[in-house]
């Protein structure tokens, strides 16, 4: 059984959106025991107008007596509000009673939280946020950090890479993913100083690192991994969000013109409606915070029941592939590799993802 | 006749792509003379090659000895290679031989060459690349920096949100255009030091700062100006390039599945033809060097004849549409508001845009 502890009270919408996302959710994956975190009359309330064959099958409510609001200062959420829905879904994964946790709340104080009670991974300093986005080739970039970190140094930037290698390593079995850096050119002099710096450290760590990349190659699928401080990513998956919605409602209303385009329209409706369902954000809703001991999954605060549904599909899906302990072993070996001489680390890498009794031996 | 000069010898394909592009925005536009300018003898060869049916007309080759190539440094480029293409255009500029000049080449040392040829407007200390881009209210949004300044102050974002404001009021005619700061959250707390810094400086200003707006408001709509440092717009507006091209490509290929799908195709493809061509992002090509004391046009380094002529297009219209004296006119009353009492300054900032004669009154 896949627990997951869940912050109903989160984002923008709270409880109305986190209870229907929970109950369809558990009524269609039989292997899941579910957590709702959050204030017990309310989430009682929820549940009582909320229609389910199933009843309170698999479901578990746990109280915790305080929010944390969108806009909560990270020190007001993290210091004074000990018994936040937040705070208590994350303790649950501490405890060992949940295998996942989740939150659609503010995105500084969820990362501030689980990075306080769950803490970071040897050799992390801060988690970062990062998920998948379709790419040309008909495959996923792994993008990070997406917001959790907006002051980023050279050798956060480092950091971020190893997690995004040992992700892709660990969930595509994939033995030396690929990385970029995200840059404004693929020339070795663009970019700001802190750029510059990574893509040094970049150069001389064990990790497949391809060089600089631009703000397009998310997309055409160039490398596995594209490396970012938080602010950059943030912006760029906001905006890429905003521009996909803009272009699906530029189709429409190329459709809408005349009664002869509605027609048209009418007989591409299937294939429209195909290529909408695959460019649907929400399908990708449901980032992990990489780094920590522990599954954390963030889920966009502005999402709906669906979005929310499929964060939590997330949510299962790195427990089910096992991602914390791979991910944990792959950045172990990393970090061990760039504390080693050069020329057995590039051994060592190679052998890759999953050469763990190797690295045992080399001890 | 508006005279534009043209470095032909920049962007990634260079003449093969400036020539044709510049003889058939010739042809269409009997009011411009263009002065094509780089290594004689190729440009000759070119010429001689390519068919039009008005010859030379309006057309003059101003010579260059030497060429900046697309990885060279800043330094190299300004210090050394003093009889450029680029550099020869912009002091065409400068000595009012031509009226507006454009490069396909280097970003950093276009503008640190037309920086240096044509010095900045009182009160800006760099200048700004910005483009206009469709939003989904149906008509444009502003956005600058777009990768002229990748370290930048929240002085800098201030100054960048002056010239916006300055071009909108200009071109647009609008009288207090928005400005929104492109952040990773709309509340006040979010994102870095230097854009919370910019934050208190846009509202302590007479610019109609509304606050913080995020990556989706891009397309959105909800200001007219979006500011950000030029790291964040490049790396935005390639990713947003990327995923257009992407989605574009997907649409194909769901039309593609099946003889059934490709039929429905068949059918909406004056639809789709008519969407590709709103979407196509060469029609965006072009975008202004704001805050120089001359018109200076940065093409894409990928466009092609399409693209380039687009941004031919766009030199055209900034000289006809009177961009420069018109932004020089507002950043002064800008600058000097920011200078005086904030009661002064806001009544005079309502007069708006075309406030010249009242903004003398006032001395």
């Amino acid at each position: 059984m896949i627990r997951i502890a869940i912050d109903c009270m989160g984002g923008d919408h709270g409880l109305p959106v986190t209870i229907p996302a929970a109950l369809n959710f558990r009524d269609h994956h039989p292997d899941v025991h579910l957590l709702l975190v959050g204030l017990q009359d309310q989430i009682e309330a929820q549940l009582a107008s909320a229609r389910s064959a199933l009843g309170r099958d698999r479901l578990e409510i746990v109280a915790a007596t305080e929010v944390v609001a969108m806009d909560d200062p990270v020190e007001v959420a993290l210091r004074r509000k000990k018994d936040s829905s937040m705070r208590v879904a994350a303790t649950l994964v501490k405890d060992g009673r949940a295998d996942a946790c989740i939150s659609a709340g503010n995105t500084g104080a969820w990362m501030a939280i689980s990075r306080y009670v769950l803490k970071t991974l040897d050799g992390i300093d801060r988690p970062a946020i990062s998920t998948a986005l379709p790419n040309q080739k008909g495959g996923v970039t792994y993008m990070l950090d997406l917001g959790a970190n907006v002051d980023c140094t050279a050798q956060h930037l480092l950091q971020f890479a190893i997690m995004g290698t040992a992700m892709v390593a660990a969930i595509e079995q994939r033995q030396k993913p690929t990385v970029g850096l995200l840059n404004i050119g693929e020339e070795v002099i663009k970019g700001n100083d802190i750029v510059k710096q990574a893509a040094e450290l970049l150069r001389a760590s064990p990790l497949n690192f391809t060089g600089n990349v631009e703000g397009n190659d998310i997309y055409t699928g160039v490398v596995d991994v594209v490396v970012c401080d938080g602010f950059v990513g943030n912006v760029v998956l906001k905006a890429s969000e905003g521009l996909a919605k803009m272009l699906g409602s530029f189709i429409k209303e190329e459709f809408k013109r005349s009664p002869l385009t509605l027609l048209m329209g009418a007989v591409a409706k299937p294939v429209l409606g195909r290529f909408r369902n695959r460019v649907d954000h929400r399908r990708y809703n449901g980032a992990a915070l990489l780094g920590l001991r522990g599954v954390v999954i963030k889920s966009h605060g502005s999402a709906d029941a669906y979005a929310f549904e499929c964060a939590l599909k997330r949510a299962r899906g790195a427990v089910a592939n096992d991602m914390l302990s791979l991910t944990t072993q792959v950045v172990a070996q990393i970090n061990q590799s760039l504390q080693t001489p050069a020329e057995s680390t590039l051994t060592r890498v190679d052998a890759g993802a999953n050469a763990q009794s190797s690295h045992g031996d080399r001890q």
